[in-house]
């Protein structure tokens, strides 16, 4: 991470560029703190805040230029920079996220699935091909892939990290619903999407 | 939610569950904090402590009686009282989460789902049906249905929440990279995937 920001700032700065992008407004034009504010239901200061932690200059009383902000928030998420990465688990969510188009918004190709079912092996989910999880060192080296998502059931997650940690890999998005053990200051974030739903569940 | 958790808290809760029950013991077996911490690469005390928000008491030198443990868990976490929930949306995630079993841990039946497509009206996905979004609120009504996930792209979710809150649901999952604008205290959480990815990738 580039600076000391807090992982609540991080996790706005995505919002505020969805939002900027889905504004279409000359690149030229200002836009203040306060209008992204009031747009999204936040307080002015926050935004103002958050904001700060990219190159965006905001100026008195006129705010950003359109484009300049857009091209921080890009800058600081690292949208320019192209970046592939690789999944491991071809079942339905695995399958879901190879066909989920959003992750190009952010310079991130998910260029191909690792499984170790014969009949998803060789097989293309959206037009990205499933290889066998024997072919992972290999294939992590070949396409040079730093980012690996892990997709497989919870009882398999630990021994897939320790295999793409051994590949070199240096980040890790995992929805396997356990707490992996890494490195000490290996990157790792977590996604128990059921969890989540039970954490909203349990105040219903 | 039940007591005033912080949210990192509640989050290790469904991994120390899921941890327990990976473990083939006896019920009536202890396990104190301290072999948990180890399993988990985490720190005892901390343990310790999340442990404590909910019923469960350990005792001095033995620890937690394994079954008693996992029933606090499971009652905090609301595993025991079913409920059940729709999703808006039956694109390729919608539909990963109409297969994915685990929702079931927690006492949650995702029942149906509901999309604007004629071509997946009237399918089933993993048994369950994908109806009109039309018939939303009168099946939101017939299911007693109070929890929602938003698996829309971003441009429909505002709609989609908006006509869900209409509709008495409480509480909604949002995958949609957008900040709902919801009413004062209304319960939302917010699951970004391609965010979270490039959130890790920006420090590759």
């Amino acid at each position: 991470m580039k600076r000391e920001i807090p992982v609540m700032s991080l996790q706005r700065l995505p919002i505020y560029l969805n939002y900027l992008k889905s504004l279409s407004m000359d690149g030229t034009s200002y836009i203040s703190s306060g209008a992204i504010a009031r747009a999204l239901n936040m307080g002015e200061v926050l935004v103002r805040k958050d904001l700060a932690y990219t190159s965006a200059q905001g100026r008195t009383r006129v705010g950003y230029v359109m484009s300049e902000l857009i091209e921080a928030l890009e800058d600081y998420l690292g949208c320019n920079d192209k970046k592939t990465a690789v999944i491991v688990g071809a079942g339905e969510l695995g399958k879901a996220l190879l066909a989920y188009g959003g992750f190009e918004n952010y310079g991130i190709d998910l260029a191909a699935a690792f499984d170790n079912d014969p009949a998803k092996i060789g097989t293309l989910v959206a037009g990205k091909p499933v290889y066998s999880v024997d072919e992972l060192a290999s294939g992590v080296k070949k396409l040079g892939v730093k980012l690996a998502v892990i997709c497989v059931p919870a009882e398999r997650a630990q021994e897939v990290a320790d295999l793409l940690i051994s590949c070199n890999i240096t980040a890790i998005l995992n929805f396997a619903p356990v707490l992996l053990r890494v490195p000490e200051g290996f990157n790792v974030r977590d996604i128990d999407v059921a969890a989540n739903l039970a954490i909203l569940s349990s105040g219903v």
